[in-house]
């Protein structure tokens, strides 16, 4: 099959961008040391390439997630990096742990009481590191893993997503304040203990080397997008959704990748082509302005999602091309919640 | 069923919004001067609705919308309001015709070629009203309808969508430049013939008391979101995405309708609840303020989307409630591509 005919709006992987984004991360985080964040890709075929390379656990965002990956039978050591007091799917997790590791992660005394109610065997305490979001406060880290403990819950260690940090530009002081924010997290490791320090992601997978952590969380830098593209990493776009222009303008064009196939938080998408300007996307239509480009209407076009996980996740199939031939379509077998 | 037991995140509509939103348009544009638009909902229990309210013909903005309402048997007067030039998407629609009334928008020499090739045998040609979108130029729609006659196809009509023009706040003037707008389709028309004139939208519905149309291509009236409820229409919220909290902080609380339930181009949702304001979502959180609000872990939440259609697309099903109870659960069936 050609590229010309995959139908479109799709993504497409470039298989070897994809190939060298994983081969660098794996330099950086061999073996057990990077645990790949799935919630980047939602796609078991890209956790299995990762799992290739020697990294066996891997983070999830959701326990569709996390029983998915049960399911591909990559569930050597899946961590759900993510509160739920959903007795449902906690109990669909709990029936997995026979043939799957499941840890997951916990923050409160009602999320520590639904997951011993549920027959969880294995937690991480979430620590506040510094995003307002989920993770209890270093200092009551300690008491949650007793509590734990006592309901008869194995504490692995300890998590704390620097998310706020991704995206600062000035490396130095990225540097200093993953430094401080990771103080925190080996502050509640000591009153929690465990073998688990779990923190980072893509924008400072490079700034861990004596922050304590035992592994990285990354998940965009298989793919990327434009928003991490900015920090300069030497990770490659591999992933592009694939348009085909379908009106031509004076001065403009339109495409089929709309809004609907694009994750729009992080902004507008870019077109990848020479002195294109993306004008503004509608459900179903991407409108850009051609420059000096000269389009006809069927052109093919490769348009750079802003950001990678959500863009995932609004598509079923992505296309895995060598060049302008397709090698093979992976399921994104990951997406929703059940 | 109750409210309590549906698994979050999730989209809820309320039954008696949902159908007073249907009564107010049905009054407004009764029977065929009404071609919902099921772009904003992807449901075909939702078109069924509006169907049992006369309203029989639909607009689509997807091949798979087109053969989707086709296979739920509402193919009465379907209108692929938008370009395509793909081939066996095209044989697809083709193939349905006998079963099914398939109407599509053409606007240059290649999509009629398309669709002549295809064996399309009804189409309307898109009129660009000033919306930098699809559409040819007015006075070009003459020659592509006669292109489009001397290779077989029907030429209903003329649509035209006034996109730019939705969101203006002022009324008086977005009367004028819709009836700019619409001056340009009615030229358009003349050289066209054929008794469609399609075009308006949801923020446009109450404007095209003289200005020529057949017919208003309204979707999200039905639903709605915090973007059109900014204008002061009479249509209320029927669509909330449904959360539970799971984290509570100090001043700010966590729930699990994160951006990958959320449809985020026109920016943040809204939280349903007094004095709370929306701080960021992440893939699948919400983290907002919550000022007076005593909230815990386990509380239900109502997320306000920013933006109804893409919203829509990223779920399976949309359960209906009469106050808290579910009195249905409508698949979200017309979403992805193929």
């Amino acid at each position: 099959m050609h590229a010309t005919e995959i139908p479109t709006p799709a993504p497409v992987i470039d298989r070897r961008t994809f190939e060298a984004n994983l081969d660098i991360m794996t330099a950086a985080h061999p073996g057990a040391t990077l645990r790949p964040h799935v919630k980047a890709h939602k796609c078991t075929a890209i956790a299995r390439a990762q799992h290739e390379r020697r990294h066996t656990g891997f983070t999830c965002a959701t326990p569709r997630e996390v029983l998915g990956m049960a399911d591909a039978g990559l569930g050597d050591d899946l961590l759900l990096a993510n509160e739920t007091i959903d007795s449902r799917r906690l109990a669909a997790m709990a029936a997995r742990q026979d043939d799957a590791s499941i840890t997951i992660a916990v923050d409160s005394e009602a999320t520590v009481a639904a997951a011993i109610a549920a027959g969880i065997r294995r937690c991480v305490i979430d620590v506040d590191v510094g995003l307002p979001r989920c993770g209890c406060a270093p200092a009551a880290a300690g008491h949650l893993a007793d509590t734990a403990r006592a309901g008869g819950v194995e504490v692995r260690g300890v998590m704390g997503y620097e998310g706020h940090l991704m995206m600062v530009t000035d490396r130095a002081q990225q540097q200093r304040q993953v430094a401080d924010a990771m103080e925190l997290l080996s502050q509640a490791h000591r009153d929690v203990g465990g073998d688990i320090v779990s923190a980072g992601g893509t924008g400072t997978y490079d700034l861990h080397g004596d922050t304590g952590i035992t592994e990285l969380q990354a998940g965009s830098y298989a793919l990327m997008d434009t928003q991490y593209a900015t920090l300069g990493l030497p990770f490659g776009h591999a992933l592009t959704i694939r348009g085909t222009v379908i009106a031509v303008k004076d001065g403009y064009a339109v495409a089929d990748v709309g809004l609907k196939a694009l994750g729009m938080d992080h902004g507008n998408p870019k077109v990848a082509l020479d002195g294109v300007d993306v004008w503004f996307c509608s459900d179903e239509h991407i409108t850009f302005g051609t420059g000096q480009m000269q389009l006809t209407v069927g052109d093919p076009v490769a348009v750079l999602p802003a950001h990678v996980d959500p863009t995932m996740a609004m598509h079923s199939v992505a296309y895995v091309l060598d060049g302008e031939e397709v090698v093979d379509a992976w399921p994104i077998d990951l997406r929703g919640w059940d």
